[in-house]
């Protein structure tokens, strides 16, 4: 039995960037490795499926733009900011070069400050874990990621987390905005505020304060250490987890472990303006890349994530009972899974159940 | 089929400390809730195994004693130093009256640097897990824990994060002593560092630093995110792990859950000078305190480490064998593990074991 729709709505409002005539306008960054493999895939996809995105490409450009100061052209990040909406791939940051990693400058620069990742066990799909179905929801922009750290004295160095206000409220308030739009039922806020009384403390206020806001959404906080026993003891007890960045890091990686691992978790990031960029986010895998043995699922699972933002759920929906419907039957499964099919074999059955 | 010397031998010489005359002194801190019951519990069952430890009792104070600034009073912490080794039950810190927490006080008073936690599968107890075979060694002073927190304006608070170059060696050291000292095979450090450049990546020189001169042990490195993701996926990838004080503080419990919870999972903690303080790191349990209830085990394992560390290796052969023999019969077991014996049950049926 394949579920309803469990990659929901991303409970914002229509992007007021993006344009509501068909045909609608997407950027597409296939990233590298394995990225344009898993992204052609999302092609053949929507193709079948007639979905009407008109795509506007980009990849990572091999030298500086000044302009971005990163690998990142800015017209890939106008692109985005003009369209609204977006799908990534995995991107790899040149190592020892000094630059910034591509997907915290992607974070920065089009204000991504909420990363949404729904995780449930996937049906067909067996792992130690058959009752996984809840939503982390990170807060995507400061904390331990502020890249503020320095050497005191020889030997010893610091590095400083950062939490305000503005930033924990915004991301509260989506998380229940998005409890509320999916009829989930309770936000539990994950922090160590019993050791970080002032940062992960602020970081709970705002929570209680939006709470506040919910009378019908239970709310509760819970301890990262007691939170990852008791995932990985009794997923069920969670729905939606709402959490500084660090440990939305941490916890969505091990939520994505108990259903199979970061090739079938999909991930949307919600940006200022109502941006929504889509997100596989597993590596680039380039030991495999260019020889189409790639998982394309957690593309075309942020795929869909993507069209429910754009409302266009009826497609939503067939293309998620198609992704679902050939992994539950098992015959074309990649590598990672167990199995032996190319990345077209999969996109193949895939449109095949469409 | 109960498995060898599962919870092995701190890797540490005898501790300096203590007297090797029979009866060796230990300072025992039942601690609060449960505590004085579980301590109960290792007290019946060192006396029915004849175990020649006179225990030096100190509870916590209800007042502040103005040598420590804590609720623990300087005989107590004098007593641990004395004898070099100690085993604690929970303490509960008294909540907002503004003190410091019970536990991070005896870490900094003591300089416990490290936390060891032996997490092996029970047989017998059925998990989603039965292949878990792993120790977390945690660095347990510094880290997120340094206690500095401020406000920078309104709305916005910083805290820091110190790792510095001498208390990363120690507890690198000490995973690898401890590794080499119990055949295990492979060190992993857990790290950050592709954030945390500067922090994690002193944590992650000292760690290397030191593998070279375990050239018999494999040394390697592991994104948090992507440990926790390969705990729950395959935890037998792992053997030691080493992390600064968070991560630590995460990955051990996340680990607990695997094989069935804190009430399960014995702890020690090595401290300057060769101290050793054996510790059941669950909580004090306030709502079944008194009742006859609670689970010794944590403890009672955590009192088998005590016993390696001071050579007492048949004892605590014999001790671990019938607490695993009455945990695998599954005849007598505490509510927390599904069953309905009471704490005094338990520890006759170990007892019965012996
Ligand atoms: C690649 C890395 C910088 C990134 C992060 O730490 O945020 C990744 O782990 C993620 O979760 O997207
Ligand atoms: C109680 C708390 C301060 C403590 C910690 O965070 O270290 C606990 O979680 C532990 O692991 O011993």
């Amino acid at each position: 039995r394949i579920p309803g729709r469990i990659y929901p709505s991303l409970g914002q409002p229509f992007s007021s960037a993006a344009s509501l005539s068909e045909p609608i306008r997407a950027t597409l960054f296939p990233g590298d490795g394995i990225g344009p493999e898993i992204a052609e895939s999302v092609k053949q996809v929507f193709g079948a499926a007639e979905v009407p995105i008109e795509w506007e490409e980009h990849y990572v450009s091999d030298k500086v733009d000044p302009r971005t100061e990163s690998f990142l052209t800015w017209e890939s990040l106008q692109s985005v900011r003009r369209n609204g909406v977006g799908l990534k791939g995995p991107m790899a940051t040149p190592i020892g070069k000094g630059h910034r990693s591509l997907n915290l400058t992607l974070r920065k620069e089009l204000g991504l400050y909420a990363n949404v990742r729904p995780c449930q066990s996937l049906p067909g799909y067996k792992t130690r874990y058959d009752d996984v179905n809840l939503v982390t929801i990170r807060e995507n922009t400061e904390g331990e990621y502020s890249g503020l750290e320095h050497q005191v004295v020889r030997g010893v160095v610091e590095s400083l987390k950062i939490i305000t206000r503005q930033a924990s409220l915004r991301v509260a308030e989506y998380a229940f905005h998005y409890a509320k739009a999916n009829g989930r039922q309770r936000v539990s806020a994950i922090h160590k505020a019993n050791i970080m009384r002032k940062t992960d403390g602020l970081f709970l206020k705002c929570c209680r304060e939006v709470a506040e806001k919910y009378p019908e959404i239970t709310y509760e906080e819970v301890i990262i250490d007691n939170c990852c026993m008791m995932l990985v003891k009794n997923p069920a007890l969670f729905d939606v987890l709402v959490m500084p960045n660090l440990y939305g890091d941490i916890i969505s990686d091990l939520c994505a472990g108990l259903i199979g691992g970061l090739g079938l978790t999909p991930s949307c990031n919600i940006g200022e303006g109502g941006i929504a960029l889509a997100e596989a986010v597993h590596g680039s895998a380039p030991d495999i890349a260019g020889k189409n043995l790639a998982n394309p699922t957690a593309l075309l699972l942020s795929s869909v994530m993507m069209l429910r933002h754009l409302k266009l759920n009826n497609k939503a929906d067939r293309i998620q009972n198609a992704i679902l419907s050939t992994i539950a039957q098992g015959t074309h499964r990649t590598g990672d899974l167990g199995g032996s099919s190319s990345t077209t074999d999969f996109t193949k059955a895939v449109c095949d159940h469409l």
